[in-house]
């Protein structure tokens, strides 16, 4: 499952080149918070650059919403494009893997070869859909810590992720604090806003009120909610760019050289949402976005606390990088202000960005140079104590 | 069509009371932008207050998306509200029915009486549906002149709108300059962006993709496509609250006192919308829908001015008074401040304020102490004239 050398030629020099993603199945049962337990479970798994000796230079990466376990190379010679954080992870790059061991995985409940809704059930032998369980960022966790344990990793260098990946992170900083050195938090929020969860609700209520749902049973009726799926991602996709990316982008410009008065696509930003909501529901599975969406609600590490996230973040051990960018919208520089604010009050170690960029939530995949830099000089800082 | 004076007791003494709205029809050809012609219309209409002697003192309400002519006063006694700009229309209102006679109508192409989609089409003696024209704010505004030709106004003392109606005064002002004295713009933007066509998009594509929608034939099916409908409203109604209000209403309150973990209602900021949505599902027209979300696209007056909107006023005559509010998203003060820019360059009379409210683009419908301020001040210099 590791990535080979680069093919001169084939991939750029700085790219991990081809990756093999490998399947790892565990009986461990995983007690999941909202009460039901997984007895057997499998995650799909890529992981690039080599583990040490004593496996201390391992690093984890936790993907967003629509995200999966491809996150670096390419699967194969004729593949266009590489994995999703390509940009960010290889060597030389930001997460440098003649450094670093990096482990990026499928969550559970996802669509991209781990265990999820359209996984048999082993209790039926037919599709989980609706019946597997709502999962939150703890279980997530969880299931990434036996993860470690079977890598033979007791203590990662580093978790990092953006947005939903974010807050994997976080938790992984209370629930598991001796298990990682740094936790770098990227264009996250400790917790969704209204607007947020309202948003992820419209969604949802696309998905579920498209007649080909079928209650989260469409596996077994051949179809699949297209309609519904191609909605949410559309709602989502806008709240991933800022207002000025998308008008930079594509401001009023015609399809064709003049108004037709009627309803079909007319202006260039129809077209791209169109497309982007059609590829979407072609390759990602509903019952897996709905889950997603939950995680992301139920995330609230200071609701425990009676809403005060600076004692929520004193369990915390490691060292923080906070990353925001000035024209997220989704998860605002004030989002992660919360958190540093936070960590701060509770006297840990963190270091704070905020990105000038003009590619909203997006940014956090995109690359940039004040980003790369900053992201760069953090983690040679954590590739320094790994080597002493 | 007139109110009738609010009898003490059934009404509060600041309200037009009882109105009764009337259907006004038309056999004036109305040659429409997209290149069709309306041989037959009709209109309806509500007014508050007198029309003076020599008809100075007109005043002409223009609604927005999902607005209609019930703009103030009550249908019947047993009304639990009343209309939807009761706060500012009425005795000693910033649109002082003392002083002013208000016309509002429901526009062509609505779904609260005026000749629309759910009307019958002449030609088939069935519903238009999807076969009536497109309309942009030219034709409404075009079809208002008519109008004020049939009530004798040839000059209107004020035209008044928010959001989209806000595009309806400008329009007024520039097609139709020596026949009104005042413009207030408010809450609006002199062209959407790409975002705002984004989401304009998701609620045309949620309403086309229903598969109760029949191609907008949906009447002759005996169904509507609710579910369509009601994620379109959904969808906007995050875009008219500020993420602050949102968040102030709401907040992360829990409908039940605990996480269901399931894909129920779980927190209050669901509940509110989905109720949202299907009250709107119940009362509004998709076709309608559809037709309101194009006029909004469509509008830029600029566009016949290479972009320079300063070239676009410049046929203006009016006087102007612009309003936004701080928190309003969906047409920042930014995109009013855009429209004073050019009308200052275009050496027009522009009055401006942005009123810092917390309550995002509704803001212009709700009662706020610093807005009726700006507003009464305004409307009163606007009376003063009227008097000389």
């Amino acid at each position: 499952m590791n990535a080979t050398p680069a093919t001169t030629g084939l991939f750029p020099a700085d790219s991990v080149g081809l990756v093999t993603p490998q399947t790892l199945d565990f009986d461990t049962p995983l007690q999941l918070v909202g009460g039901q337990c997984l007895q057997h479970w499998s995650l799909v798994v890529e992981t690039y650059g080599q583990l040490n000796a004593n496996a201390s230079n391992a690093v984890l990466i936790c993907h967003a919403l629509s995200g999966n376990h491809h996150a670096a190379g390419y699967h194969a010679e004729t593949d266009r494009k590489p994995g999703w954080w390509d940009a960010y992870i290889g060597p030389g790059k930001p997460i440098d893997t003649n450094e670093f061991f990096v482990v990026s995985l499928n969550n559970l409940g996802g669509c991209h070869g781990s265990t999820g809704p359209a996984s048999i059930n082993p209790k039926t032998g037919e599709p989980y859909g609706p019946d597997f369980p709502v999962l939150t960022v703890t279980d997530w966790v969880d299931s990434q810590a036996v993860l470690a344990d079977r890598l033979g990793i007791q203590r990662w260098a580093a978790v990092i992720g953006g947005s939903l990946g974010g807050m994997q992170v976080l938790e992984w900083s209370l629930r598991y604090p001796e298990r990682l050195g740094h936790a770098l938090v990227i264009a996250s929020t400790p917790k969704l806003s209204a607007q947020n969860i309202a948003f992820n609700e419209v969604a949802r209520q696309a998905i579920m009120s498209d007649p080909a749902f079928h209650e989260g049973r469409y596996y077994q009726e051949g179809v699949i909610p297209r309609h519904g799926l191609r909605l949410a991602r559309m709602v989502g996709h806008i709240t991933y760019l800022s207002e000025h990316s998308m008008g930079q982008k594509f401001g009023r410009d015609l399809r064709s050289d003049k108004l037709n008065y009627g309803f079909g696509v007319e202006f260039e930003v129809e077209s791209y949402l169109r497309y982007q909501g059609d590829t979407f529901s072609e390759q990602f599975d509903a019952n897996t976005y709905l889950l997603m969406t939950k995680a992301l609600d139920y995330f609230d590490p200071a609701a425990h606390f009676d809403g005060d996230l600076s004692q929520a973040v004193a369990a915390a051990q490691c060292r923080f990088l906070v990353i925001s960018f000035t024209t997220d919208w989704r998860f605002s520089p004030r989002r992660s202000e919360e958190l540093v604010n936070a960590l701060t009050a509770a006297d840990k170690r963190v270091s704070y960005a905020c990105i000038d960029s003009p590619h909203g939530h997006d940014a956090f995949l995109i690359p940039d140079a004040r980003y790369q830099a900053v992201f760069s000089a953090y983690m040679q800082r954590v590739a320094e104590e790994v080597r002493l």
